[in-house]
């Protein structure tokens, strides 16, 4: 059994049924009836008027995000770990035209509302320095741990007072919420998150993220973010093969049932792991202490996974695996 | 019934098929088997060494494309009513990171050798001027015209003798071969071209298109243009999604039998439209004089159409209509 | 005697000494005596308040200008023959990141409200297509001619009606200036335009040409310039060198007297060429009908000039040109 | 008396009189005599083949530099301190079109051959991360420390066993080498420096720094640069009046004596500043330990300069300073 990625994962029924369900003709680009329901559905969700827009990935939405809040000689203040940072081959440098990531360290690949305000004050505010313009973090973070309401409110707060944009990298912003088991208004907008990506191709999508705008200007953000989109190769000319696989995600909670699915798959491996886990085990991602014997060891039956570095390794669950699935390696990790 | 755009299209049965059939498990990004198929298998269509990437649109195959063939201080020549002077929003300005596009006039949206020659003639090769480095020509053309391997050679020779690379936009060179009946290698490099954006979408893919290069740079191209497919959000997530639907095209032929139905349909249509023709009808696009009475006629039999500017109309038809699909829009055509 | 271009002559005396009378200790960048004056003293000279820079070329005058009018998605209509179309190597493009020219013909490189408004019409409204975001004119024109008040202003009234900037080229705005005899005001902000680049090197300086902002923007569009001009190198280590040269030209009324000089040197030229005149000469060029014998001719008695393609001449006259220096040239012009 | 910047410092006489003897009419931008002798008298200096361009500032030369050694999806090894990593507005990322600085720590503003290897350990060589094509080093350091050939060097070997690119910028050139009193060859390509942003404006010259090439890629490199030099904005009209002072500087020793004397000045600060120096002095900065009371106190005495942080200040001499000029703050730093 493979626990590489949720990446790797299938896409899920439902979600394959609603590809089948859009597949007849309709007007190409975003001009068809599902996407048409997209900004409706999300603001239902989310409780308040959002625009939405669906891009290949992750990265594109990241990227596009970025470039509305941060202008080229602008910087983002980000963890140093975030996907954004180290993981894009500098994306968001190429959609923002050059602007400055600023990557600050901070435990579980969070950020915290006193780190931003150190980071803020090293600045001055002349034109020979880069003015930070936008703080993005990553929500469940890159070690699987889940920034709550009030901890996402604090930055948001610190973004407000000196007018950054606040963007929330959501890739497994589904298993944050099932964590949480908040309103996702209250893990964004109500936090002071002007711009979201939000996953869907990790919890069980075939292609196509989400990117949401919140707030008062998120129509022109969103109209310029539609200028990214096509001016960056993501106006798909079928855009409603995207759209109804995020419509089948939120319109009837399969994005909750999902996460939920996968966070409790790497709850019961949690166990299992007991005091090698390297971080508290809040979404669907385990890091543990793991010799190179050990991970063999592992491996020898049938169970693979990622190092992550030397003596460690990363254990990623999905939608796909249940509890009783993913037992064995539990009890695996258990005997070691 | 529709005749607004192949975009408009569904997917067809085999491509549906062949994503089901890769709906499993298996690596993320371009690490799975069928991703890892693509070069060989677009090799063995081209019948020489092929680096073939997917991407999303067709916009980020020229765009990619164009990057890797044109400095930021270079220029492309390309047709004034090219796709990627008209239709991409600058993409290729953003890829680039601003070369100059250099738009020529000629019919049939096709360049001459005697146009680009001109072209270059007035460009002085100092630093105060953009020096152009590489031309980009539709096969078929934007009015459905095809440009023969000759013709393509001709223009290769020009891009040879003056140092520029030759890019093809094949958003319909499915339909530009089964109209000429000729080798994809005729067509391309052995004429010259060093870059294709090979459609798939318009042709009854759903989602991606592919990049292929050709010759002595395709593979520092290739690894260039990996770059900036991540860099520019266009590495899916599960890529094997849109490998196994470019390998379902080209594997066994389907790329031409659908691009064939296309064209005759296309052929059914041209018989109906007779002297309202504006172009010769060569791959699956007509263009017809039609004023906005004879327009409404048609609709309210319920075809339809984009206008063209005023007292024309365009017609697409696509791989899911045959001859006897459209007769009865031939035969309205020919009543009115 | 040479009439190559008015960048070969030497810089004039008041201005070598005003750059002696400013060398002396101050503090680097902007933050000296005479950079500080710069918005004063062209706030004066154009009875408005402006926000002046300093930057090396008009190359970077009109890029930094146009980065502040037009976004990256956006198009800049202008002359097919203008500066910035043909003779800056796709800088537009660099300081817009990627930026489209949108260049059209017209007699004797103007614009006219009918080309512009031509042209604006064939744009749609869509994400596909670049929308038009500012309209850049050369006054003095590539060819010499000079737009009159009322016709800079019959393009602001365009501009305003479609929400355009407007910025002029005025490497030689002194000479057109000196033509018309009207105030500065007239020809700028009072007509609509919103940046202006305000030649001062062809004109007798050594280094640095201003770039103004006007109107309600101005204060924004100033903020974010000087964001560009430092991010592109132009916020010189000791800046007064360059304010100090600003202020030599604008403060008594020298830029008039040295563009009065030379337009004067032109007018004779243009009486010794009669019926040769290809433009009217309104500023301080002339173009020329010369066979290469005739202009072999004239460089036999050791005038010399550029060609200008076949058959045709430019001759440009400079601030230290009085009537009788160039009287010879005018003698040997109507001997031909 | 100053100690801000040598910024701040009047022009040296002898570039003044360079700039004067220049001043007659030449073809514009570098066709004149002047630049035409650049190549040549850096490659004496040197002793070897160079490619010279003359640009605005030290922010161009660096960044024009960069942008030909590193590519957009590219990083920059540099120093956490480095002037473009903190004080060029993200020019080097505008410049390269979104190239990724990649600040290390150090002493002194030093970067050593293991910090850099140890930074080239963390990179994966897939195509999510971006990979180093660059290293930069600033030499004398933003802490006024010198690094020998050997140093260097060491990174020279570095760059070379992992094909990066080595760039030097050279703001204070002149003063490394006169305190190292080693050949300029040593001190750059004979240890593998690729690009050396030349430094003149701050020891004494006007307006214009010089960038140069070295090795084998030099004359590509070069050809590079000087489109950078016209899309930036950098390509001066009347460039002789940059050239000469460049050609002043170096032919006959001017740079050294500059340097020598600037040097010398801040040897006997150094003296007086005793114990409260942060570090070594070799160059021509001091930062020295100074509490508020102590910084009010050389104030009160006509001595100024810039605070560093909180009870620290920056003091910095000048080719116009001699030792004599400086014994008061010598002695009044004794007395504190």
């Amino acid at each position: 059994m493979h626990f590489f990625s949720d990446n790797a994962t299938p896409v899920c029924p439902e979600v394959m049924a609603a590809i089948a369900a859009a597949d007849r003709a309709d007007h190409g680009y975003d001009g068809d009836a599902w996407s048409a329901r997209l900004d409706d559905a999300f603001s239902t969700l989310f409780e308040t008027e959002v625009q939405a827009l669906w891009v290949a990935s992750g990265t594109a939405a990241n990227s596009i995000a970025l470039a509305c809040l941060c202008p080229p000689y602008g910087g983002v203040i980000a963890h140093e770990e975030a996907h954004i940072v180290v993981d894009e081959c500098g994306a968001p440098g190429f959609f923002t035209h050059g602007a400055t990531l600023m990557p600050l360290p901070g435990v579980g690949a969070k950020l915290t509302p006193d780190s931003v305000r150190d980071r803020l004050k090293t600045i001055r505010p002349d034109v020979h320095q880069v003015p930070a313009r936008a703080i993005s973090i990553t929500n469940a973070t890159e070690y699987g741990l889940v920034y709550a309401p009030e901890e996402v409110a604090a930055l948001g707060d610190v973004a407000k007072a000196h007018d950054l944009g606040l963007h929330m990298d959501g890739a497994r912003f589904a298993n944050a919420v099932a964590h949480l088991g908040c309103a996702p208004a209250d893990l964004t907008w109500r936090a002071g998150v002007n711009a979201l990506s939000f996953g869907c191709v990790k919890n069980g999508g075939m292609i196509g993220e989400a990117l949401l705008f919140f707030g008062a200007q998120a129509q022109d953000r969103a109209a310029e973010a539609r200028r990214w989109r096509k001016r960056s190769g993501h106006l798909f000319s079928k855009g409603r093969y995207l759209a109804t696989q995020l419509l089948a995600m939120i319109e009837d909670g399969l994005w909750l049932r999902n996460a939920s699915a996968a966070n409790a798959a790497a709850q019961a491996l949690a166990k299992g792991a007991g005091k090698r886990l390297m971080h508290p085990v809040e979404a669907n991602e385990l890091f543990v202490h793991l010799t190179a014997e050990e991970a063999a060891n592992l491996r020898a039956q049938d169970f693979d996974f990622h190092n992550w570095g030397e003596g460690a390794a990363r254990l990623v669950t999905n939608w796909s695996q249940d509890v009783a699935a993913v037992a064995p390696l539990a009890a695996a990790l258990a005997r070691l």
